[in-house]
């Protein structure tokens, strides 16, 4: 089955938003074994939906839309397709009852406008909504499937994994569902990676090897589209088994988890906590650690120290190892070590990690643009040091010195 | 002028990244006053690459192609579109010469597949690319106007501010140019701001008002398309003017600046330094300001306390004042003094900035998630704290409650 994904709304035209429901919806259908071939976004307006229906038609069997299901004359989707279909709009009295009492249950009255949102295609499947008021469709006609849902990711995203999908499966039910697992990798850069699977990634036909790169780091999807899903996970493993032969030590998750939430278990797993010294940083690896939620049970602070003085003064660094003619200054190993073993004193961690590098976009004591030192030292214990060359620009380099950082992390606590 | 975005590249449509870029391109190409009415995203695939330009050739007077110009054989939008155009590709010599330099200079030597990115179409404008490898395109014919960017976005963004949009000026010369400028906006959320200003946005026609957010800040673009520059551009200063009076407290600037930076230029200005202390926000304060290039001259050091003991061992906050029955507790308007003055007096900076607050996603001290106390604390002088709540997810609190921050130091720095 090949499938489009038209976003409706102006907003996206305009680039007021980001269309992050069609990267979703992709990985939705991809997941149920249903081909995305074109996405497409069109304003809120009647000819041009009618012209995206049209020419969507031509190449999909699915039209899976999203937005334009709300309360306001700008709301076109479901008036443009019935119209497009020859079918009437007739109102969905269940929803049209959730609604009314929604309003009671908050004191007020409903306006006129929000009935729209009760709006139905006469003979559609009506499709629930259990986060919002607008009841999205699905149907068939000649032979091309169409689903309707909100525009608002909140409301979209339990239409389409709730009554969408039971929908969808009911309709394509015999077809091949597709198997998936992902690998995620630290310590290593995209292209080096490619360069280490390029002969599996160039003859893949089953599983599929899509790389991809995100935030900092580098993940591959394996994917098996297969009605015996014995067979599928089988496939997937055996493939899996080969990564891991090779590139094993940099795979920190086989599931969608982030490097430090990965981290962060390994920590909760050995009762052990850490702090972070940053100087180039600056503050990003104390954020990435504590955007997890729960993260206080593992991380008990950090110390960012912008300038010689600094670290001086937050972390006794002595001075004369940062400034003059022979200290080996702020950006060395032995300043990265001594960041270290002062923040997990400091603290009482178990674990102290420290990052300090040339972020960019200047050199800074003659060094170069993405040097970076990281230490990792165990409270009471030794202290490990590592060079690092970063590439890219000042963010780029930031967010790869963090990670790389969580990294060696993540390594020492496997010893 | 009517233009249509076409994001090439499987990765979209498999969902594995969100298209960033037709936003970017959507809200570039507005500034420019070029109409978006559809986006397109198509996977590498020539056939369908073809249809993606009839379709949009049928429709749009522009074809604006991002992505598929790297040096895979994935990569196939130049070669597609010259057969489409029936030109040949032709290899760009600058850019061949530019690449053996590169890899020269990198000691490595230029693998065959590289060539790809300086291939070109006959007869086409070469668009540099300053941040990559792959050149771009320009060209029209019969009417239809042709741009080809690179996909990754830090090559796509230089390259369409660059060399694109001065062909496309030289191209569409003649029409009425657009004249803009952007008020940039703290410490005022999305709808308040719409709900203050929307009799001037319903009644809307020159200048435009866009209102957008993005990144915890809201902006206003305000364009006049004119051939008249001085009477477009008084037109601008009148609404900017209206809009100074009702929300001026709440513009930090009117160029395309960040609130961070915004702060760190006031502090430049006054020759003076700041240091943060953060619970909630877990870094990202310090990691905003850091983000910016020279923030050293300003920002001394950032503390992380995320436990009662680091804010007692770290900023020397009494236990009494955070744990007990009868506490202010962590998250408190007294809590949020003390970390300010107690981070100015321990690094010596000119002003301590705190943030403590329940991120979420469970509520803390009984306290509700969204709830954020702000502290800024003058060296030897006076503290003042503000309350905020902040809505939506933990992610949303964290850069809120860091973007109120910093518009209560700019605030404060105009003392």
């Amino acid at each position: 089955m090949k499938a489009e994904i038209i976003a409706v709304g102006t907003e996206l035209l305009l680039g007021q938003i980001v269309n992050t429901n069609a990267r979703y919806l992709s990985q939705g259908l991809a997941a149920l074994g249903i081909d995305v071939f074109f996405q497409t976004v069109v304003g809120d307006n009647d000819a041009r939906i009618r012209q995206a229906i049209e020419t969507a038609r031509s190449r999909a069997d699915l039209l899976l839309f999203t937005g334009g299901l709300g309360p306001t004359m700008d709301d076109l989707t479901k008036d443009v397709l019935a119209g497009y279909l020859g079918r009437r709009i007739l109102i969905h009295e269940p929803t049209m009852e959730a609604m009314e009492r929604f309003f009671a249950s908050r004191g007020s009255h409903m306006v006129e406008s929000n009935r729209r949102q009760a709006n139905w295609i006469e003979g559609s499947e009506p499709l629930e909504n259990e986060a919002g008021l607008a009841v999205g469709n699905a149907l068939e006609q000649d032979g091309t499937r169409y689903i309707l849902l909100p525009g608002p990711p909140k409301e979209m995203v339990p239409m389409f994994e709730g009554p969408a999908t039971r929908w969808l499966l009911a309709e394509i039910g015999a077809g091949a569902p597709l198997h998936s697992r992902i690998l995620r990798f630290a310590g290593i850069g995209e292209s080096r990676l490619e360069h280490e699977l390029i002969d599996l990634i160039e003859s893949q036909s089953d599983p599929t090897i899509a790389p991809y790169a995100k935030e900092g780091e580098v993940a591959i999807r394996l994917s098996s589209k297969s009605a015996d899903e014995a067979q599928a996970l089988d496939r997937i493993e055996r493939m899996a088994q080969r990564i891991r032969e090779r590139l094993g030590a940099h795979i920190y998750a086989e599931e969608d988890i982030s490097l430090e939430e990965a981290v962060l278990r390994r920590l909760r797993t050995r009762r052990m906590r850490v702090s972070v010294a940053e100087s180039c940083t600056g503050g990003l690896l104390a954020e990435l650690i504590t955007g997890i939620p729960g993260s206080s049970g593992e991380f008990l602070g950090g110390i960012v120290t912008y300038t010689n003085t600094m670290k001086h003064k937050l972390l006794g660094i002595p001075l004369a190892q940062l400034d003059g003619p022979d200290a080996p200054g702020a950006v060395s190993a032995s300043t990265a070590a001594l960041m270290a073993q002062r923040v997990a004193e400091t603290t009482g961690s178990d674990w102290g990690v420290s990052v300090t590098g040339v972020a960019g976009p200047g050199s800074s004591e003659g060094k170069p643009v993405g040097l970076v030192y990281i230490g990792i030292a165990r409270k009471g214990g030794e202290v490990q040091t590592h060079e690092l060359n970063a590439g890219g620009n000042r963010d780029m380099v930031r967010i790869r010195a963090a990670k790389h950082a969580l990294y060696r992390l993540w390594l020492a606590l496997a010893e």
